[in-house]
């Protein structure tokens, strides 16, 4: 059974509560819900985990090989400024998906650039909530053709 | 009914046979017809263009008012050149995605740069042909939120 | 008889239904008769065109030669990236006004840059729709000095 | 009765004497009496000052509040250097236009930005001494506007 | 009564034995008793933290919310490059003060930059120790005004 | 009797007519009353100055020496653009405090540099007309500890 | 028989009667002739065309495949801007020459970046019409030995 | 008898597992084993160490102090991202070295600069595992020198 | 009989007081007096002015038309931030020479630019005090040539 | 009777046994007999050079004056870096095309610029050992007009 | 019997009578002798050259084919400015190692770009003399294991 | 008795043939006697040297110690490449000035930098052949005071 791996990065435990207005009142807990009902639907199997430091997110990476199929990872804003993320994914070699819920590029321009993007599969932005499950059926897709 | 333009710029006519590496072997009408599929599917009506001139590109998106809810919009090379698009998309007020086949993120650095995605809704690349898909459910998602 | 040639670029046949806050409420259409009424009080003749196609304004201008004595040109988001306009005005060497609607100094960075402005005689900007007056004031003066 | 302050920045004293083929041969005396001539058949006040001090230019900017209805500001050199001009502008919240004699855009680098330029009304360069009557016309037709 | 969080970032718990030159001889313990003393008589309650982990400083941020009425912040080197916390702090909306001990204006290039002065009150830097007490009374000042 | 300039630059006459929503309704001579008292408090001297002409601020620093044991400076504009107050600084070696009333890092990119914050003692940003006395107790601390 | 598409961009159509002193008299019909002429020599077959339109350069790339054993590209000012033209020929996988009359690095800074020479076989510039005959060569030389 | 402090920072743990192609396949526990020998050989004592955590390299160095003679800090990706690291080093005072196992020069322009080098005694990269052994020779030599 | 004007710049009033280790123990008027000497020994007539106000340096500049054959110009701090000074050069058409008491080329690199020596004859720096009687004889050697 | 310098810059020498995957197979040496046999067939006199030292390629530029009437300069990693070869043909007058065998623009961008080619005829790149002859017939093409 | 070249470049020659604050007192006649033991004592033969010439340098590289089995080239300011010793390491392809005494990564920022580490085995920096045989080490480990 | 080296880099043997509109007719045989005149006046020793290989001109710095009281540098276009001459002048600690003929301040802007006047005592330039004899006097009035 495929297996995927929602990884959150600094501040997302907030969400709902931060700045409503560029994210949305919905929590991560919201999220977490609606990915398993989406995973279940798709029966596939999920783990959901968020933490505010970089080091436990590289420790989660490296734990992910072996257990999980994929990785969709919303970086947060380590996404602009972590090369060890970048190094991580590579290392690991399992497929990720890059993933914001505003639209990083229409934001500061120091949000504009990610080390993450360039060794993930792909990115998906600017899509809230809605974005988690986009990225899990982006991923099945891909899994499906090289799996 | 929900109406949805799919816009395709310069060279996307060569899908298929163009650096299948990048791109891969579907053709441009392959992913029409997926596009169609999945329209019926969701039971909303989709046009799907392309064109090597931008001009042509511009006309298309200002037609669009008043006949699409939404457009999705994969404008290749123009993407990273074109301020005219961007002001276009601007202009017509029309909920717009960025699309793109390849990850332009890991490609060379003059593709990290998008005048579109600044007044796009969100932006979603690197998923191949499948891309197109997934970009119509974070349309419709989103119509359905804001509708 | 001096014959003035009032060129409009992308996006422009929008205004009056584009970000009013910025362009205005007035209309492309009612810009021409504005010109047009100018242009008979001060006895001139006058076209007006517009296109959306970056081609289409080298072509007007190709042909402006031997027809017009000067070209007001509002080439709006290629002034920022058009190199080949650029090389058009130089070409034929017809007295030209770079005109835009709104002060594009006080927009976007990249909207600061002009490769018009390099080979224009003047630049007109900030004035709305009254700027296409004060241009074909501009360019009387200076043709009744140098002619 | 409206009001109008023409301020003039550093060197354009030497006018008629300064670098001809770019400037021409006109003092700024005879621009005086061309604006002074305008003024009095558009029906307005006009006052005409220069000085080579950023200091007394801020202090006449100061002293133009309650006073002026508009100001047509050529700051010469301190256009691209000053951002206590700038700062002048937007604190006494006067309409006021940018005026250049000759095209700022066509000459080296570091003329083609402005601190100016972001907080004025709008932009008139390249048109020599010709440039003040239509910055009179430019303001007016904005105060009828807006007034 | 109004509570503030001191919050001291990475290698100022070798404060007093580090470049004393640049930093003096006072630890952190001797900041944390003046900050007590200080807060003691201006009639407030204070905690004081440090860490060396950028998460333990977002987790103590995110605590912060309905504990504290206001944080001074000296992050120390991550100051100049976690976007993360510069997040944090718009996240919370607690009034935040960035201050350092050190002119960091007078050192290298990149300390001048700050991606949590972007979100913070206000700045102070330079003063050594004696900063801590200016930051609470900037801060206490500033929570009487608004408050 | 410990004596201190302040020393205001170019448009701070302005204030509380000037961008209210920035910098207050507070007016200098308000401020002057503040720090007059304030300095009456602590037994210090103090005189008060303002003028929007560089040259004017740098006679001003040059005056000070053998009268001021500090300077505590407000150089608005100036700040960002004159290399000539950094070396005044610098040639009376009185020791002097850079002071903004508004959080000049959270403004325009080109109000993030400062050339006199390079020879100043430290910073004090962000905190409006209380920054004023702010910066005294600052001063004061510094001279206590070096006198 | 070989087959060689000598293809024209932006303005070249203007040749002749433009900047003669940087292009000379020469128009682009008496290049065209110099070509045939060239071609007969050589026993191959040559096709000659320019347009001003982006959009319909890329198509004639597109179209030239299957017909043309290479091609001889003058971009005019899209070599400078236009990431199009580059995908374009990367995507034909037909040998093409980046061609310019003028020397194009002695000229303005911005021209001496060029999108096509990235995927070009090799550029020549500088040597006027005479130019096109030794792309010819260069061009043929290139296919015998890859052929 | 002299104590020598291995310190290896993100993905170091994946060792042996990572792009193969870029670090080889020894893992840390072989260079570890490798560097105990080395050790013993040379008679000095070896402590050797990894963390993911930024927070846990900074803990790690500050508890260096009074317990080693040097440091061999392979920082990883946190090289061209961690100010905290380069302050960490500058405060304990310890001699550090640089080192990495490949040649980070030959890499991607992001991994050419380093803050830590700024501090360190010197660098040594692009030799594998070996370069742990080298560094233990470069920094024995140094402190036989300076000790 | 040939007139030299000496002109200085920002704070150089305070030479001989400020930084002695940069530019020596020498006043202003020990300097005056030399170049007086010198003068009086080439049979020459020379005036000697300093002002902090840079209005008051282009004043002195254009009084300078019809009175001196040359001007030798130590504009200190304003030589690298003012274009006036460089458009007042050029309008006067005086034969100018740059000059600075200390090597500006081997301190800050805002000091390695100028806008002065665009204009100029030429530039003398490095010398200290001897360098105005340098440029005394270098002024007086052009203008023997030219003459 | 016309003579042509062909000169070639650093390791050059080792041409056929370098990258030969960049360069192709062929030697210098090869190279001189393909110049002497075209040379030969077009009836002029041609020398052949090669030296690494850039001292030694700018004695040959000297020395060429009176005695060659054009030069071939293949100045391999010089051209990216010698202001000094540029100086030297702007010095000596001679017509002189830039050559390199390799398409030196779809290379890293360090040799995307070139110094010689600001004062260079022309530019021929990408054609390997054959660019010689047509560099050849450019530069006697160019003789013919001109002389 | 393994064969090294050591290679030194300009300035070297000087070496201990150099900045010996910098680069110490030994002279190369030291390192000479230094590097000769630490040879034979390793069973190796090694030559050593110095040269201020860039061509000499290069004419070394070139001859060390089928003589040396590596390099050790401390180019010293070479290092950062030529693209020739890059091109003509990579054209021998004999291993060679970046060698420099002082750490260059702790000077100016022109020394911290090397076009030699791009094609390098390896760097080694900030070890003085002993330098030397670290690289030693570090070639003779490499020659091992790819030998 | 004072002995000065004047030393001549790459092209100025072509003096007086090259480019006289920007360096005059003066020969550099003509130089060298003017400043053999010089000396004579001034007695003191002169030698006078040039050499087109930056090789050589190290070697003649490192040649000077011991035999040269100062040196009198015109490094033409190394001036603006360089590391290594700095390099030597700073190894060999005599005191050295930057000559050049023209003002490089007003030619383009690679010619406004120059690694060797970070390093000498002072720059003069643009003063023609006199220049020699300027330097000559300013460095002699160096040694004066120093020695």
């Amino acid at each position: 059974m495929t297996a995927i791996l929602f990884l959150n990065g600094p501040n997302l435990n907030l969400l709902g509560t931060r700045q409503p207005e560029v994210y949305g009142r919905t929590t991560l807990k919201d999220i977490e819900a609606m990915c398993r009902d989406a995973a279940a639907q798709r029966n596939v199997t999920v783990e959901f985990a968020q933490s505010n430091h970089e080091g436990a997110l590289l420790d989660a990476i490296h734990a992910a090989r072996g257990t999980y199929d994929g990785i969709i990872l919303n970086a947060g804003a380590y996404t602009h400024t972590s090369v060890a993320l970048m190094d991580a994914i590579s290392s690991v070699a399992i497929p990720t998906i890059e993933l914001h819920l505003s639209n990083v590029h229409a934001r500061e321009a120091f949000r504009h650039q990610s080390y993450i993007a360039r060794v993930a599969l792909g990115v998906i932005c600017g899509f809230g909530a809605r974005g988690y499950v986009l990225a899990l059926d982006a991923l099945l897709g891909h899994l499906e053709t090289t799996g």
